[in-house]
């Protein structure tokens, strides 16, 4: 198409809203226009982008085996009720009633229309296995969005359902579908993509992984072994400590720690190493106000998710009150009030010696020793990994962490669906069995989001040619000399005919230096410049946007070099 | 693909919920489920279709130069206010609060939309004229949904938005875009849509057309001239009367009409004819219950989509209390009170000697004559027209009355939404302009429902090839027999091969009839049968879903065959 027709604004200032890199070049380029907090329309430009994603992960899906479907976004609360998201599931769901007082939800995933649409047909284990997708609207009320189209509350998701009668046949095609992702990643250009062992959250489910692009700008924490292949969000990454303490067992001492606001302060006051120290940090159950106290080493912090997870239950920190009976700051594991549940953070086994708090104001313990002077204790996991700390897999102390953001995820859900919603079939022997579920997401606008992130520079997106607006960028510099116009209409044609998708730039209103940047905000891969100057020689000068390539060649060799470099550029994604 | 592998079950049962049979048979063929009152979820048969449907559309939007771009389904309150339209459209629009309390909507349309997007960019004429579609998920909180698709609350719609700088060029582009309907309702193969002119509604603007396919079961009264190419939607035609009555005047009289409830009751007690009465109809306005009467001949009904376009105001049938000094029942105009509007109906114009009510309980006048009586008298066209009334256009008396689906349409707005949002461009001279604004829209799921509704036997659809969930439907009878699951195999294979898009069923657990009742219920255009006695003369059987084609061909010319078949099916939509 023509550049001048092209609808969305392209400028040069980066909107003073704008954090990440991403986002801004978005906005600049003319690809999106926020209606309200978190909610964007798309111009030509994303939706071109955002078709060509659609395209790559229907084929992936497809040649999986999944069957392309379409689930409502405005569902019935009763339909929620049966797997007893309705309740669980915070504000980040959009509840609202109907005309007719009905209470309905919008859906920020599908698990439940999902069981939904096959809980009949999947009655008879010969149906099985099975998966079923849809490429639709989502609405999550998220509290924070942020960073353009990396966290938005409206968006499109690729969303994926798969059915099994065991779990030995989940985990065959969770794997298949993990390579999907993986090849879906690379079709898209999606470099720096790497998969990481996740929390489930509210998908419920056992094993999961995230797909990560790691980027600074990324709001969630990896753990990432420099010599293995182990990779977890943070959320779920195990923490391992190999405590050798050799110290003989000092004698328990309470000590005055005056005017000591943190754990730090104590240490530093007693003159202990902080890894020597016993921390509390308190939580509150969301139901019940009942107060959680987890101890664990003093340089370390707790993993909410992990605390949650374990508790099965929602928390929140903890406000104390003068009547808990928890004294505040002087917490200690030596008799603290009963008021209270008490966790011990595997971080503390085997320490000696230990500093911690006394439970009363104003004084801590020195030598606290753990089962010496408590009897049998139980340890769980519950801190966070930190750089440095052991990696669960090849048991080095190499974990890095990282930063990435969440383009994709799948889950291994078991039963937690079919089994509420009563969705049954019949096996071999004619006995009723409940699925097993699989489910795959996909954010195509974060994807694009993403990719942009990884593969810009400061001029606009470099876009892979496999998900490029366009192919082919032709400038034409003095559109107004004939010689001019006709080599670059000649190549526009051609491209045209050859099924090219290419843009046009023919204007005669602009300097080149606004072609130019122009053509770097929409990133397009292979630039064709035609000049006066060029053409007096016959000759076009070829670009890519990521400058790998720079050469003129003829008028003749124009096309045919385009052509090759299209080539090349899909194979290299294809490879 | 395989037909046992394929989502959602067919069976044989009407549904005793479904009235119109497109519903049944999408409901019975595995196409659809229902998931709340008006919201389904789509099965993979279902989506294929509209996938098909949309890449039809996509191909002729993009062929009159539109964009595809995507505006959110969740839009914030402030952008319906700029428009009006939050406090004007009624209950069929969805507002809800998000987490934060402020107030949404889910889009049912998406004009404030679309000039929220290119307000900026359109702001010099050089830009004009442009158009920007997207295909997206609506949501229209419907009062009474019915009949399937044809009558949902969620949906998937094109729509479409032009901006011009002028009547003329909005004028023009409106027959292009009008061009690409035709076309586009050729290509998905739904026969029998005419385009009929329409009342603009909640839309506003002032000419609009509506695509209507003709059915029984439409809801739409339709205004069909069998001389002309004249077509109205009932509530757009205009009434036309030619009265010509050359009696002579008698003298006003009133005249005792005791129990008569109806002008019928009257007419008939009088001995006169319907048509020489004049009757009251009484609304009142929404907002402040003024009445409002209609005079009209007594043979005819009150257009209220007339009416409420001349007064400008939402209206009701009235309720006529004690103290409105309207005498229900004997209204007529002579002495009626002052207390409220009086209209008159141009079905009036010229008859002499009326019967009508004396505002006087059980009496009516006789020989009231209008302009004699009253003086000066101003007529509206106010009533429905009727079967065998005049055409508007050619003036023969050939309106015929049909029922139609609605499945598109197209309206003129003109600066209704540009001149309230403040969207303005530059003219040529520097000037600031108001943009003047078309809209052109598409329902996905009802067309394909029309298309089945206008397509189908007893036993299923007979999709028309573009849009068919396959191309080819190959039944394998026997497949437990070596040469039969060979050939029909090597078939299967073979269109594959060629991109042809083909479902196999090769069940040996199902009789032939189960097999061919499943076919038809998939409707899929071309159908070839492998069985044990054909292929022991080395045959295959093709026949056409629409029973035009049913012929042995040899199992080496299978395949021409069908090809020839599917290129020549295809042309006949296209030609």
């Amino acid at each position: 198409m023509k550049l001048n027709k092209l609808i969305g604004d392209r400028f040069k200032e980066r909107p003073a809203d704008c954090v990440v890199d991403s986002h801004a070049l978005m906005v600049r380029g003319g690809y999106i226009k926020g209606m309200a907090n978190g909610i964007y329309s798309q111009y030509p430009v994303m939706k071109r982008i955002a078709k060509k994603i659609e395209e790559i992960i229907r084929r992936e899906m497809d040649a999986i085996d999944g069957q392309e479907v379409l689930f409502p976004v405005v569902m019935p609360k009763e339909l929620w009720e049966e797997s007893g998201r309705f309740e669980s599931i915070g504000k980040e769901m959009f509840r609202g009633k109907d005309r007719n007082g009905a209470e309905v939800v919008l859906g920020m995933t599908h698990e439940e229309a999902a069981v939904h649409l096959v809980r009949e047909y999947g009655n008879t284990y010969a149906k099985y296995p099975f998966m079923i997708y849809q490429i639709q609207t989502k609405f999550r009320d998220e509290a924070r969005p942020r960073a353009g189209l990396i966290r938005v509350r409206e968006f499109t998701m690729k969303d994926a359902y798969s059915f099994h009668t065991s779990m030995e046949d989940l985990e065959a095609y969770y794997q298949v579908c993990f390579q999907a992702y993986n090849r879906i990643f690379k079709r898209t250009g999606a470099k720096g993509v790497i998969s990481v062992q996740s929390d489930s959250g509210m998908m419920g489910g056992s094993i999961s992984h995230e797909y990560m692009l790691l980027t600074p700008i990324g709001e969630d924490s990896l753990a990432v072994c420099s010599e293995c292949d182990y990779r977890a969000n943070m959320e779920a990454a195990n923490s391992i400590f190999e405590t050798e303490d050799t110290e003989s067992p000092g004698t328990l001492e309470k000590t005055a720690t005056p005017d000591c606001a943190t754990i730090e302060d104590v240490c530093g006051y007693l003159k202990k190493d902080v890894k020597k120290s016993c921390k509390a940090v308190v939580y509150q159950t969301n139901e019940e106000d009942h107060y959680v106290v987890v101890f664990i080493r003093g340089d370390l912090e707790c993993n909410e998710t992990k605390l949650r997870n374990f508790l099965g239950k929602e928390i929140h920190p903890a406000v104390i009150t003068d009547d808990s009976g928890i004294i505040a700051g002087y917490i200690g594991p030596v008799g603290i009030t009963k008021n209270c549940t008490v966790l011990f953070d595997t971080s503390l086994l085997g320490i000696r010696n230990l500093v911690c708090g006394a439970n009363e104001t104003g004084y801590h313990y020195v030598n606290f020793n753990m089962e010496r002077d408590l009897g049998d204790v139980r340890y769980y996991d519950l801190s966070k990994i930190t750089e440095g700390g052991i990696c669960p897999k090849c048991k080095k102390h190499t974990i890095e962490i990282s930063r990435g953001i969440e383009i994709g995820n799948i889950f291994q859900l078991g039963t937690k669906y079919t089994d509420v919603m009563n969705m049954r079939y019949t096996d071999e022997n004619g006995d009723l069995k409940t699925p097993i579920m699989g489910c795959y997401g996909i954010g195509i606008g974060r994807l694009a989001a993403a990719v942009c992130e990884a593969s810009h520079d400061e001029y606009g997106p470099v876009w892979p040619i496999s998900i490029a607006p366009w192919e082919v960028h032709i400038c034409c510099l003095r559109a107004d000399d004939e010689t001019v116009k006709k080599t670059a209409d000649d190549l526009y044609d051609h491209l045209q005919k050859e099924g090219v998708p290419v843009i046009y730039d023919d204007r005669t209103s602009v300097r080149p230096g606004v072609m130019f940047s122009d053509a770097d905000l929409l990133g397009v891969p292979v630039r064709v410049i035609v000049s006066p100057k060029n053409s007096k020689e016959n000759l076009c000068e070829i670009v890519t946007r990521d400058k790998k390539i720079s050469k003129k060649v003829t008028v003749e060799e124009t096309m045919k070099t385009v052509l090759d470099i299209i080539n090349r550029l899909k194979e290299e994604l294809e490879a």
